[in-house]
């Protein structure tokens, strides 16, 4: 999947960057024994305590290492390390669960030397299930220092197929800052924040509170804007760490470089999303809708999103149908006002509607263009300025075994 | 699929009832060659002029035979006869397609001697193609009035695997009164309206206004309350006619057996709703959602319809999977409030979760019900009063395989 940095002059992308590219983060991975021999525990460090902040799961339940992680960036809007473990998603575990989450982020604090305030705790995997304490403890204690970004990327998944990371450079006040980024998610996928980690870490000085308006803008049209399968999960989060060892003037929204800040930030987030997007449970392609000439932001990302979660444009994508009654259709029961007689609709650069009336395209023309990994759909309203991309996946014959069978 | 009449000490379900059976009406099929030998055109007359009503898909964007279904019913709130076609939807077809629509209605009126006004037409099948009008033509000159249900039915079938009809009989005024009905529904079928097409016929003498509200009131618990994939259609709808044929004194909602009317009304509804979603495509299980202690009936139905449109609720009920934390997360997101220490769940009567935390069951046990054909998923939120059904289907692959290709 080539393509995913979006262009631009001010970004170089790292070539097989990762959490552990910006200066000052060690990363890792093992196995504790949760699963048979792939990773199941993961870690971020930074040598110097970084600027922090997290947007979590809209999910009504959410699961307890998302409250202990909460509260640790409450305290200081800082972090210094962060402990990942799959497998058990200690959700719905009840207070002791929340007791377990607070006692690994304990262990942690302890083992590295550090506050514990200064450590988040993250899970990913089955709900209900309570953590292995013994495994975690000895887990815990034998972290080293001496990580593996590639050792932390696998710890993180679950039915994930790929590893996902990225990392981008810019230069601010002359200095060169490195944001990297990791992430897993794969099934659950929905706006907002589904079954999905994300990890972003950069060597920029950032204002804290600043960072976390930048973090929540850049999710908005990121992460919040992949959807696999409508199910939005109890875990989801994303964190980000800044801890300045760039040695920039720190970074404001007033910063003459901000926008290359932000414009850096939102690169590794989209990215990582349409990482997500694309390794979809069970998919084989990656579904890309842009909506354009709606009335405002708002209403294009409804369509968009409405569009690129219907199960019957997916299922289309996936047999290579160019079904664009689905799409027409989708649009219609967004819920967002239209007319029709001003809708046009393009498959990659296949015109297929216009005037609200089908036009005749060359079916061998667009079989082939479906036959791709990458789909464009493009809906054009005619009502305004409003813009917006949604990113989702098709749905498989895969992802219903992967589904009808995940706990066994 | 046993049990699909609501238990009613004043119903007598018709073994074998369907949209012919009320006193007065004929119906029919045949092949116009629009698909290879299955009816494709289906037809239902009634002797007599008929209190009508109607209820239509949500979906913003209408097709042409429900803005000329409408208009006949605005005229006189009555019909005399319906015409269905399959294959072509008639939808995005500008123009032309209501052009198209309003010149099936003259012909079926002339041909069957009465007003166009008492005639309704309804499509379904494949958005954006023109009817073929000379196969329509020759079709509705070819109708006879001996006619057969059978033929009805599969007239109007697209990917369904069954034929769907029943009717009850009760008694109004010491007269026995048929109430039949027939419909299809398969695929994009979703609150409210999806594509699905419901007759209801009946030989009772009902004042037009109070159909008409009983039919919504009915509508938005029976067809309203069922999912097979999120998509909601532009051609869907559900028309009644009450022909008085048996002679009862007009039922209002003043009339002394107006409840009685009601729950024979509701009773086909719900049937003709669950076989829709026990016929979802590929589907292999009816699942049905009961949510009780909610806090009033809109919350209870909010969050019934979200768990039964969950995939990964519906895919776990495929593969037999007691996977009740996907249960809980679908309340959660559900957008209703909850508190999860008030929460219950059960499958069947298997207890699955309880004061906030999962209660442990046996699993080959709950795995035995999952691999019935029949699943009932209770949800008791310990708030209130407010309870709603809502049913569905599983996800499958050969949901995948049907929408992969449904044009080819």
């Amino acid at each position: 999947m080539e393509n995913m940095i979006e262009q631009h002059a001010e970004l170089k992308e790292i070539k097989g960057g990762s959490v552990g590219s910006p200066k000052g983060f060690i990363t890792g991975g093992q196995n504790i024994g949760m699963r048979k021999s792939k990773p199941d525990m993961g870690w971020i460090f930074s040598q110097k305590p970084a600027a922090a902040a997290g947007v979590y799961t809209t999910n009504r339940f959410q699961a307890a290492p998302l409250s202990v992680t909460k509260a640790s960036i409450a305290e200081e809007q800082t972090l210094q390390a962060i402990l990942v473990n799959t497998v058990s998603a200690n959700s719905c575990t009840g207070e002791q669960g929340l007791e377990n989450a607070y006692t690994t982020r304990k262990w942690m604090a302890d083992h590295l030397g550090i506050p514990e305030h200064v450590v988040a705790v993250a899970s990913t995997g089955v709900i209900g299930l309570q953590l292995p304490m013994d495994k975690m403890r000895k887990g815990i204690e034998n972290i080293s220092l001496s990580g593996s970004d590639a050792l932390f990327e696998q710890a993180i998944l679950t039915t994930d197929t790929k590893a996902k990371h990225l990392a981008v450079q810019c230069v601010i006040d002359g200095k060169t800052v490195t944001i990297g980024g990791a992430c897993k998610g794969s099934g659950m996928i929905h706006p907002n924040m589904a079954t999905m980690l994300g990890f972003v870490t950069t060597d920029a000085a950032v204002d804290p509170a600043d960072l976390k308006t930048a973090l929540k803008t850049v999710t908005d049209r990121t992460f919040n804007r992949i959807t696999v399968d409508g199910d939005t999960s109890t875990n989801d989060m994303v964190l980000v760490m800044a801890n300045g060892m760039a040695e920039n003037k720190r970074l404001t929204v007033k910063h003459p470089d901000w926008p290359i800040f932000l414009s850096g930030l939102k690169a590794v987030c989209q990215g990582l999303a349409k990482y997500i997007a694309g390794d979809g449970e069970g998919a084989t392609k990656l579904i890309e809708v842009r909506v354009s000439g709606a009335r405002d932001e708002k209403s294009a990302e409804a369509i968009s999103k409405t569009i690129v979660g219907s199960s019957l444009v997916k299922t289309a994508v996936f047999g290579s149908d160019a079904n664009w009654g689905r799409i027409i259709c989708a649009i219609g029961y967004s819920g967002e006002p239209f007319d029709l007689e001003k809708v046009s609709l393009t498959l990659g650069e296949i015109v297929m509607f216009e005037h609200g009336m089908p036009v005749s395209f060359n079916e061998e023309e667009a079989k082939s263009y479906l036959d791709g990994n990458n789909i464009v759909i493009k809906a054009n309203l005619g009502e305004g300025d409003g813009e917006a991309v949604a990113w989702g996946c098709d749905l498989t014959y895969n992802y219903v075994k992967i589904n009808a069978s995940y706990r066994s």
